[in-house]
């Protein structure tokens, strides 16, 4: 995604801590205090713009979701939507995927989407793919017994690779589908970047995954 | 694949024992003894008129290939493929998949190819599928420990069924690609079909599972 530097962006992330969540250590292992109920907790890790989330919060009321987005200038946009939606279940925070375990305990999250993750294409940086073995563990470390991984993609590298990812991990697919929009799945919600890719014809790729 | 009815095509098989084995259950633990080495033995089920299976016996010597085909009037187009290429590394079977485990004991096997299998798309024909759990279950039976599927099709419902049916049944994906013939995979014989086929421009389905 192309970044804009947003100056004001710390400042207005800072002035919505109902939506932004500061010091979410503090709800690990106890997020029902956040949201004042105990529904099961969805998290998008690379939230983006954040009407996945969002979407997703509107059609689900009985879900919990949090957004999870690093930058800044990006986590505003999401904002943005949340303080129109006016939803109680869903909220962002402003972190790294790598910290997801200091912020969740075992246990603490049902299911984990990742959409349009950044394919990371060389070799190289095979360790930043948010479907890495050493992600797969991470989650693992959060997700309830039997929690899954939802995850869609248009990069044929990404979904490869992280098909082989996942089974050598012991996981099993539940789910694939290697032409989304021409499957018969029901209740797809596209991110922006998806809308923006798909009309241009090329395939989506999407799986879930088990522990 | 159509099929013409070609009455002599019984008598011709059975003209070339030293190509289509007969009573092939007399080899069973024991297939060194026709091929006169102890190379490994792979298997392609479903070899159709036998291109795939004859080219792969030309580039790899050191394996011994066997194909297996129920349908006469498409094993004879097989046979005269051998027979031309007189090749010591490759025998057709004029039988079944579901009764592989008559003529090959456990660990006789060292890969299994699935090319373009019938897909069998009706929920009610699931079982005939050759990725249907049933048939896992006699592919273990046959295949040496670790012993490997490496299966193509360029139908996307069937190649989603099977990574589902693979993974549950708690095989891994050693390789995958969604877009075999724009994928750096080298070494690739197309099958008759798969020419025909991905010449409109249509992706090839391929992976590699490991027991």
């Amino acid at each position: 995604m192309r970044l804009r530097h947003k100056p004001w962006a710390k400042e207005k992330i800072e002035n919505y801590p109902q939506y932004v969540i500061p010091n979410p250590a503090q709800y690990r292992g106890n997020w029902d205090a956040l949201f004042k109920n105990n529904q099961p907790v969805h998290i998008e890790v690379g939230t983006g713009k954040g009407r996945f989330v969002t979407e997703m919060a509107k059609a689900n009321p009985d879900i919990n979701y949090i957004g999870i987005e690093l930058q800044e200038s990006v986590i505003v946009a999401a904002l943005d939507r949340l303080i129109e939606a006016e939803l109680p279940n869903v909220k962002l925070l402003n972190t790294n995927g790598e910290d997801l375990q200091e912020f969740f305990a075992k246990g603490d999250v049902e299911r984990i989407y990742l959409n349009f993750s950044d394919p990371w294409p060389k070799n190289r940086h095979e360790k930043r793919r948010l479907t890495h073995d050493s992600f797969l563990r991470i989650y693992e470390e959060i997700l309830i017994d039997n929690g899954e991984i939802h995850f869609k993609t248009d990069n044929r590298g990404l979904f490869e690779y992280s098909l082989v990812s996942f089974t050598n991990f012991g996981l099993r697919l539940k789910f694939v589908s290697l032409d989304l929009h021409k499957s018969d799945f029901e209740g797809n919600i596209m991110t922006e970047y998806e809308e923006k890719f798909s009309s241009k014809g090329h395939p989506i790729y999407r799986c879930e995954v088990k522990y």
